[in-house]
């Protein structure tokens, strides 16, 4: 059965080198997509408050607000810093209405020059769990969800350093009420696991009373990639099975926004907007 | 403690950009490499008679053959020609005294064009289990183990579907005797398993009166990575932690060598291959 019309939206990275973020809401509205996830510096320079009324008299809903994360740091300073600039992430989120607050975790600590500063993966991995245990202390009490997305491994080093749903369900296992996990088919495709993760989070008991699942990020793998960062696919053009993840998602109990997310620096960021969202549209249609 | 400098291996394709086989053996007497794993289109090159004369009369031993593999095919012609060469690669194996024939497993089936055939990514895991459990049959007997090598989740349509050590695991268990793993550090590094699943595999069942453990391959992880592919970075010059990882190694049993395996276009392959092989005996001792 074709996805419900309705569930579709536009991660606004999507469209990010063509538009500023007043033109891809408008955009929006004219393609019929009523959700949307916007990104920290597009607001930014948009202004917050002006973006959520734009947003609002539009008739929009948000399916996320990207990103907080970025836990590991180097020294004390950094960790304070990160842990700082997450606290007005959340802030953001909740002017914005967004249902979760998506956490790109962080790789290895960087130094100033933003070169790796150490090879302690473990280290690492234990900077995020604390990280995000110390934003869950501020994000629960003020209701801003917070959404674990495990990015795939060939970001451990210098993104996320959690990359497996696994992971992220281990976390979220740990962590308690407020945390949950995104589910982005790019990251987590490849995964021998990605069914028996799915039907574990959905079995989870509830996040501020919804399901763990708290995302379904659309896109789809090219072959083959010829950019580590920026060469995803449009659905339908590349190598993953997406109704089959979208039955394991529905299957356990995943009712939320299937959210189109691509970097495309050669292919999708050259072309027309108009032609992007109306592809994203038919696609969602036709092959999700 | 330093890495025994008589276990280092020199996988040639490090240096298959420079040098042509007879020379790359040369060169590994020169620098006092004792060790080498060859690739099959290098030997058949060279021809295999008078490579197997060349490795003997120059007193090195082999610590793999690389390879076989690629088991998924789009139709039942695909799968006997994917059978036959496999066969042939065993029998090159035998003839150049390898410990072992690696197994690059495969990704989707490929149409005739070598582009993707199927979105099926668990049919073309079970092409792979069938495709290793028929080459047992003949390579058992004929006494030549085989290893499979899983390979990093960013290859999983392309090159190989087993992405984890675990999913490696999980296939020696099932198919029992004559086939073991290759932990190569770039593949693996990112896994939250890997010290558990390299355990497990010292503690399984012994394979060919051996361990389940038959390579241990080195290279690095560069930050950034510019290329899927052909960045594989040297010993040091990425984020590994490579002390770290050889020490599971050992602690789970294994004795055996440490092959150094680095396709590097831009870089490692521009350079003088003589530097290159100085490079990665310095390396072996002081990084590894």
């Amino acid at each position: 059965m074709a996805p419900d019309p309705s569930l579709l939206s536009l991660n606004t990275a999507t469209v990010r080198a063509q538009w500023a973020l007043p033109e891809i809401i408008d955009g929006c509205v004219r393609h019929g997509i009523g959700r949307l996830a916007p990104w920290r510096d597009q607001v930014a320079k948009a202004g917050l408050a002006d973006t959520a009324r734009r947003i609002r008299d539009a008739g929009l809903v948000l399916s996320g607000y990207c990103r907080g994360g970025m836990f590991p740091a180097a020294d004390a300073a950094g960790l304070a810093a990160a842990r700082d600039d997450n606290r007005r992430a959340v802030d953001e989120a909740l002017a914005l209405g967004a249902p979760c607050l998506v956490l790109v975790v962080g790789g290895l600590p960087k130094d100033a020059a933003d070169r790796p500063a150490s090879k302690d993966l473990a280290g690492a991995r234990a900077m995020v769990r604390d990280g995000i245990a110390t934003l869950l202390d501020y994000a629960r009490p003020a209701g801003m969800p917070l959404a674990i997305e495990p990015l795939h491994p060939m970001y451990a080093a210098d993104r996320a350093c959690v990359n497996t749903l696994a992971h992220a369900n281990d976390l979220c296992d740990e962590l308690g009420d407020g945390v949950g996990v995104i589910v982005d088919l790019y990251h987590v495709w490849w995964d021998p696991d990605l069914a028996e993760e799915i039907a574990r989070a959905g079995r989870a008991p509830p996040v501020a009373g919804g399901s763990r699942l708290m995302g379904f990020h659309l896109c789809d793998w090219l072959v083959p990639t010829r950019d580590l960062l920026l060469d995803r696919g449009m659905m339908g053009d590349g190598v993953i099975d997406i109704p089959r993840v979208r039955s394991w998602m529905e299957a356990a109990g995943y009712r939320g926004p299937h959210e189109v997310e691509i970097f495309s620096a050669a292919d999708w960021w050259q072309r027309d907007p108009d032609e992007v969202l109306a592809t994203c549209r038919e696609r969602h249609a036709t092959v999700c």
